[in-house]
């Protein structure tokens, strides 16, 4: 008995008989950028070869009623047919047990393997297979007829309509070469790309045959055989495995060893090019070299495994693509970079400093201005239809509240008005101008608690607020450009994920604290009556006939008690509600009468409705129910949908609730003032030059807010940023411009300081939903094949509409007063909590309470000690908590230094964690990028053990902007 | 180059090396009943052997600092040390690369095989091990004291308490023996079982080694081998595989490979009784042959596969087994059988008929008689304990919200008082009494129905109602006990799960509509106050001093409108409120003066806190979050901490919602009634006669909801119901009782008729719950394995004390005041979702709402046509609205006779469907048993094909008690 171990020393030959110049893959193979193909594997070029559907047909009923039935088809996974429930199963990971590929090798190696065989039909295809010496005449007769007899296939619609193929399954081979209806009405004909070509495998018993017959057939030109497969498509290969029958089910598990094999890449590639049996058998022998195995005892093999989110990458089986690389140790490093979803820290060239005066901007305006034209052409694709509606309901929500919560942190200098007017001014020139046109702006949290700040300082000092404000505009847009000026944005590489995910933090916080806060205060102003409250009772007292308005006959109070229960005495009263009162000409007296009832708990059912609707409506995407298009209307349009709820509830209720107020004409909201800001008005001369401090501090702010923004936005996964240049450009990137996006909004606050509009920064969470509504997809061909994706549409035109519509949402007003106010405040609610569940901090706080055996099976717990990681976790708690009693206390000045300060702190941990333990936890800041290798990773020196990890952990991030929210 | 498929006629060779005498287990290799091996694997005999924990230590740092570190381990599953982050990493499915296994195997034929070896020590062994003759004397040396080196194990507590054994790896051999305080120490050795063995796998790379080395030892005597393993104890195996440093590690692969080897049952057992190389290599080709396999492109190797919920069945692998059957299709049918998760379906002992008047109930009584002392001495266990608290508090709630519901239903006939006595006396009686003393009593919802159909009658009828009932009662008693003494309980085998769900799903919609409407009603009791709307205004009049009460000088209303506005002129009035007004003497005027603001929101509010709170603190038990122990607690006290979380939310508000109303005297809700029942009242003599008429629609209803409910209760899956005699008993069961639980339910139904109590029978939710606070589960020894049923305590402590609580609690009343029934209304929702929610039928309702691909993978969707799915669930719905339309319309009285009609729909479906659809989408009903085996399965007629669908999916269902529900 010859042992499976023994071929210990022959094993890597298998390896070398595949011609290494084919796989390995020069720069000339890569597909064209506009080309759909994206996987790794396409990428090397292993599978540039027409995309492969197998089939296996199976012969069924022995010896009484034999019939072919397709019973199992592989385009990347396996989908079988279910025989009693009529349905194809869903893709799986396919699985075989080990002797079947081994008997399908012996079976191969003994039969009859014709390579290029020149068949134009099924017809003469049989006749070549069954020509085989070891069969007698009537046996190769009936072979024949068998083999011509048209199958069963199951053909499933994508409306669960199932219509099971070929009716008259024992009709005679006439007229087999046409296709047939169900052939060419098959929906899945629609779903394989253009030139896929059929792999037909027949397996099955038959009981007259005395020996096992196998025959691999690769065809010259693929045919089209008839009937044989349930896609009219032209096959390539052909294999049959029939054989006496034994017990089990060994050929049918032979035929889909084949199947399996076949849809393998680097095994179909190797049967494409085999020349000879031994070519073949050394593919199949390249593949038991690779494979894995579960151990029976502890897997069921009938267990299906669901397809993994993404495919192993097919660099890992290929040994020499190593040596392409300059040495093992660099390739072992940058393949680890890579892994962990950053590309290496070489700057990208928009981040690389030119040392000329404004030389960064005269850079980014020249590569932007060569895309100008295609920034609009780009934009012809219905995906931006759906984006436009989408971001600009996003944006109004935005204007609106924002312009709320302006107009209460003014006392009224500022209101909706502006917010509306400034959002579509600066929005739509930023579009026009920027360097990243995607981006959406907005008045953020932080500039919005700067401008409360400014205000009350201003009113403590009875300043007149807009004056002065122009010219701390006026200074900030003179100091954002000198940093345009000094190319001070390449400084953004120090913002590591440790800053941002303050920034973020702190961001969705304020928004979380805002509408709480603003939803308690409306139980201020609407209190709720307990039994007993002095706040009850109210009527209504008219003036006499005579004009006199009231006869009181009134006691002097006693006691605090009396003054309820004076003796009133009075006449010419009613008990009708206080506006009605009015309207008839009384007045409304007593202490119940500002008092409206139901108004409190009301508020808080629409807040917590439109929260909980807004998070439920979100989450209809990963939902099992309805069509996807119905899911994901749900869920692109979720914070929409709860608006509307919203106001439909409050609506059918019909309280008076708090409504947005929306001003009726289009005026500056502050009474008495022109569009243009007067530059002094009543402040003194000197108070022009004062401006500066505050405007520094707000340059800093403004400085951060947009870069860590434009950072985020232009990360790697993205695909916006232009790559470094080691790694070859796969994507039409268009590149960042973070120093034209610097001056465009420089320049806007210039713009908006004069107008007295809001000032406007790069909103992080709207702008990553926009990009999100804009993502390129591959359509995925394979069943079960998640689509990949292929980049960001970027282009101007959507912004422009969403800015030009938001323009003429000012005269909305009509109908934006059904709005209630809380509805808007559980909408601010989800936003932040949208924003905030989506840093990686948030799950390291969740570890936090986790018990250690229940933790998730995150990347960095396998390679940094748990207490490593709690300790990372609460210093960023104690920043966090040190930046926000900054921004809560009178110190709140200062808060732009503090935040300036987060990347001092990312500095100062340099000292207390290792540079691997940064790497997993935060990422490397510029000056550690030339730390020795050996330092970056010791734990790789005990053994190579880099191929610990699962590449599925290490996949550049796919874009999951999971906190798109409008 | 020998290929591995060219073995294919010798390898069923490989089973026969195995003595097959010994793995086909007697009858006498059964473990006892009170064994705590459960497993299928066990059961078999195949692992009776010692637990095998298996320890890889890889021999690092070569060339510079050599030291041995443990980096796997294996129970069930493997465990990996995560080196970076120093912790060990989730227990997942092990997976090795095929070549690896290979090279393992001819390493092993090459290599050092002692089995048997007598070594007392590491030294001896060690000696014998390099006592090789290729090793040269200093090289030997050299390798001997590398391995009496001090590995470093990692040794982590459960409180994540890390300490790497081992502080000085380079110390040398002395005292190696005694084992060292962290090993002693290790938490690891309380989870495995006594008398485990260790086996021991020490893997690397060696420099100065020129040729592998390989050895594989079995000790003749475990031995503890000093420091080398994690856990001091005796180790039995040992393995050293090292050599020559190539590329890649494939040595530690090895190595990994031996201890899959070894932690697979079977091979382990062949590892044990090999009496040479020759056996031990046809053990690992039997392994291999079994092995399943991933196919390269597709499966990353590197994944992680998570534990299965239940290991695959040894059964599978042994086929010498299924001679053991009287014929393979017998066996198969009886698998088929064993997999749906349904025992064969022979009648349970207790199911089969006597022939004798009251022979069953006497079957019954002797049954149960027999297992009374042990009734009372299993409940010795502290489980028993939180048992009862968390059951008394179900109850009471229960009580509570029954009781209101029952005080409406009867206009105050009845009501809360009665609700407790009456569960507390019905209860306790019951739990001394019944056949199944796990039952917990309650007026459920089809009775409450037909106690508020009989109080209507009466009211219309003028009839004295309480007396009245007692008549019904009566005859319901009578027709009971007429059933019992005909043993018509043996009926119930034609309930199936429709039948089942069909009760289900109603009682489920009787609750969550009586919760809803409850909650409607009390918005139009406590009216929301609309802006103009009339019910606005109150003042508080006084007397004046002479006491007449009012000085109006009223005009006549012109027009409705003008009531409002009518001119008061009225003197000494007041704005307090109503109450206070009151209390000083003042009559409140106004339409306002009834109306509570507030109130409906507020109630609104609390029923949807009570509801989601009860629905989140259900789920928060399979959260990652907190420690498992306050994971149960929350999850188990769910509707408690709910209903307290509502209570306190109303007392922090103080409003004055409606709350419930505990009567704060013991004495009967209607005023003037004694406790005992007067038989006639002022009832006609006749009316005593003519109850038999509703009695008997009442009996019917009596019969379908207890019965129904004991047959969940008695299902299979909770191990409660004597097996059918085909099958072993293997676990402690005392057997159902269906006859004698209606006897002790007539007789209950004499006593609280007699008493004016409610009536009561089986109730299926909180039973449930009960059993599953009792659920017996063995340890879950080996890392990764979840835990199994063993059974559940059955005995009558825990239902006694419940009962003995609550009637304890009746005077609780100054407590039960603060309850609001908002808070009650939500739970009430919240048990019947969960309840619906729990039943296949809602599964198959919400495939009607998913599309075909997005289906879950369930069993009965890959048997049966998806049409024919929706057509049944069809039928179902139509059932279920029927039913519903009869109950609520005055046909209402009929209501028990459609329950019983569908038995009646049920059998029709036989004309409908096929025996075979129906085993899937149901179960067979008696007469059915008997279809020949061809009819009941003919998919299977073509191929063998039950190894198609996983072992995983047809597990006899762990008892997922997922209605817990109090």
């Amino acid at each position: 008995m010859k042992l499976p171990g023994q071929e210990e020393s022959d094993v890597s030959s298998a390896y070398e008989n595949v011609p290494t110049g084919e796989l390995d893959s020069g720069p000339g193979s890569r597909p064209s950028p506009s080309g759909s193909s994206d996987t790794d594997s396409r990428e090397l070029g292993v599978t540039k070869d027409p995309l492969l559907f197998i089939q296996l047909n199976e012969l069924m009923g022995w010896p009484k009623a034999l019939e072919w039935r397709e019973t199992g088809r592989w385009v990347l996974f396996e989908e079988k047919l279910e025989v009693g429930a009529g349905r194809w199963s869903a893709p799986h990971v396919p699985t075989v047990a080990l002797p079947s590929l081994q008997k399908l090798r012996s079976l191969l190696a003994e039969g009859l393997v014709l390579l290029d065989c020149p068949a134009r039909s099924l017809l003469e295809l049989v006749e070549q297979v069954t020509g085989v010496e070891s069969l007698s005449p009537e046996l190769r007769e009936h072979l024949q007829s068998l083999l011509l007899q048209r199958p069963q296939h199951l053909i499933q619609g994508t409306d669960t309509r199932l219509c099971w193929g070929s009716a008259h399954p024992r009709e005679a081979s006439h007229d087999e070469e046409a296709p047939l209806k169900e052939q060419r009405q098959n929906p899945l004909r629609k779903k394989l790309p253009p030139g896929a070509e059929v792999g037909a495998v027949l397996a099955g018993e038959l009981g007259f045959l005395a020996q096992p017959l196998g025959a691999f057939v690769r065809l010259r030109d693929p045919v089209v055989l008839g009937p044989l497969t349930e896609v009219s498509l032209p096959s390539r290969f052909f294999c049959l495995l029939l054989g006496p029958p034994t017990l089990g089910r060994s050929y049918r598990e032979m035929g889909r060893a084949v199947a399996i094999l076949l849809s393998d890449p680097q095994f179909q590639w190797s049967a494409r090019r085999a020349s000879s049996l031994h070519d073949l058998l050394a593919a199949l022998d390249a593949f038991l070299e690779e494979v894995t195995v579960l151990p029976p005892g502890r897997w069921d093999p009938t267990a299906r495994i669901s397809p993994p989110k993404c495919l192993p990458s097919q660099h890992k089986r290929l040994p020499l693509q190593m040596q392409e690389a300059k040495s093992p140790s660099a390739w072992r490093r940058a393949r680890f970079e890579h892994r962990r979803g950053h590309l290496p820290h070489e700057p990208s060239p928009e981040l690389q400093r030119t040392g000329r005066l404004f030389g960064g901007l005269v850079q980014d305006v020249r590569r932007k201005a060569s895309w100008y034209p295609s920034d609009f052409l780009d934009a012809l694709h219905p995906q931006c239809l759906s984006a436009v509606l989408y971001i600009y309901l996003a944006t109004i929500t935005n204007a609106i509240t924002f312009g709320g919560l302006l107009g209460e942190a003014t006392d009224g200098a500022q209101g909706v008005l502006e917010s509306f007017l400034g959002t579509a001014v600066a929005g739509a020139a930023f579009c026009l101008m920027a360097g990243q046109p995607l981006t959406i702006l907005s008045s953020t949290g932080p500039v919005l608690v700067f401008e409360r700040l400014l205000f009350s300082f201003s009113r403590d000092y009875s300043l007149d607020y807009l004056p002065f404000r122009l010219w701390v505009g006026i200074w900030v847009a003179t100091f954002c450009l000198v940093l345009v000026a000094t190319e001070a944005s390449v400084l953004v590489r120090y913002f590591t994920r440790f800053t941002e995910e303050g920034f973020c933090a702190l961001i969705s916080l304020i928004f979380i604290y805002d509408a709480v806060s603003k939803m308690l205060s409306l139980t201020y102003a609407y209190p709720i009556q307990r039994p007993g409250s002095p706040a009850y009772g109210c009527f209504c007292q008219y003036p006499d006939p005579g004009g006199n308005e009231s006869q009181w006959t009134r006691t002097k109070p006693k006691d605090r008690d009396d003054i309820l229960s004076m003796d009133l005495g009075l006449v010419n009263a009613s008990l009708l509600p206080p506006p009605e009162c009015a309207r008839r000409g009384g007045h409304p007296r007593g202490p119940g009468c500002h008092t409206v009832p139901d108004i409190a708990f009301l508020s808080l059912l629409l807040f917590l409705t439109s929260f909980f609707f807004a998070v439920a409506l979100k989450h209809v995407k990963t939902s099992r129910f309805f069509p996807s298009v119905v899911r994901k209307v749900l869920s692109d349009f979720s914070s929409v949908l709860a608006i509307l709820l919203g106001c439909g509830l409050d609506a059918f209720l019909g309280l008076a609730t708090p409504k947005l107020m929306v001003p009726k004409e289009f005026k500056p909201t502050l009474p008495g003032r022109g569009w243009l800001v007067s530059p002094f008005g009543a402040n003194p001369w000197w108070l022009s030059v004062a401006a500066a401090l505050p405007a520094l501090l707000l340059s800093i702010l403004i400085f951060m807010d947009q870069q860590i923004t434009a950072v985020i936005l232009n990360r790697a996964e993205y695909r916006l940023q232009l790559a470094s240049s080691s790694l070859p450009h796969r994507y039409l990137q268009k590149g960042a411009g973070f120093h034209l996006d610097l001056f465009c909004v420089a320049v806007l606050m210039l713009l908006t300081s004069a107008l007295g509009l809001p000032w406007y920064v790069s909103a992080t969470v709207i702008s990553l939903a926009h990009m999100d509504s804009l993502r390129r997809e591959s359509r995925a061909c394979a069943l079960g094949e998640p689509p990949s994706f292929l980049g960001i549409r970027e282009q101007r035109l959507t912004g422009l509409m969403v800015f030009l519509l938001t323009g003429i949402s000012v005269f909305l007003a009509p109908v934006l007063k059904f709005i209630p106010m809380p509805v808007l405040y559980g909408i601010f609610l989800y936003m932040g909590v949208a924003a905030i569940s989506s840093i990686q901090f948030t799950k390291r706080v969740q570890l936090l309470l986790m018990p250690a055996k229940h933790q998730p099976d995150l990347l960095l717990l396998r390679h940094v000690p748990l207490s490593r990681v709690h300790l990372f976790t609460a210093i960023q708690l104690v920043c966090l908590g040190l930046l926000w009693i900054v921004k809560s206390t009178p110190a709140a000045i200062i808060f732009p230094i503090m935040l300036l300060g987060l990347v001092g702190v990312r500095k100062a941990l340099e000292w207390v964690f290792s540079p691997q333990e940064l790497l997993w936890l935060d990422e490397l800041m510029p000056e550690k990028k030339s730390i020795p290798e050996k330092r970056l990773a010791p734990e790789y020196s005990f053994s190579a053990s880099d191929s610990e990890d699962s590449d599925l952990m290490y996949q550049p991030k796919a874009p999951e902007i999971n906190i798109s929210v409008n």
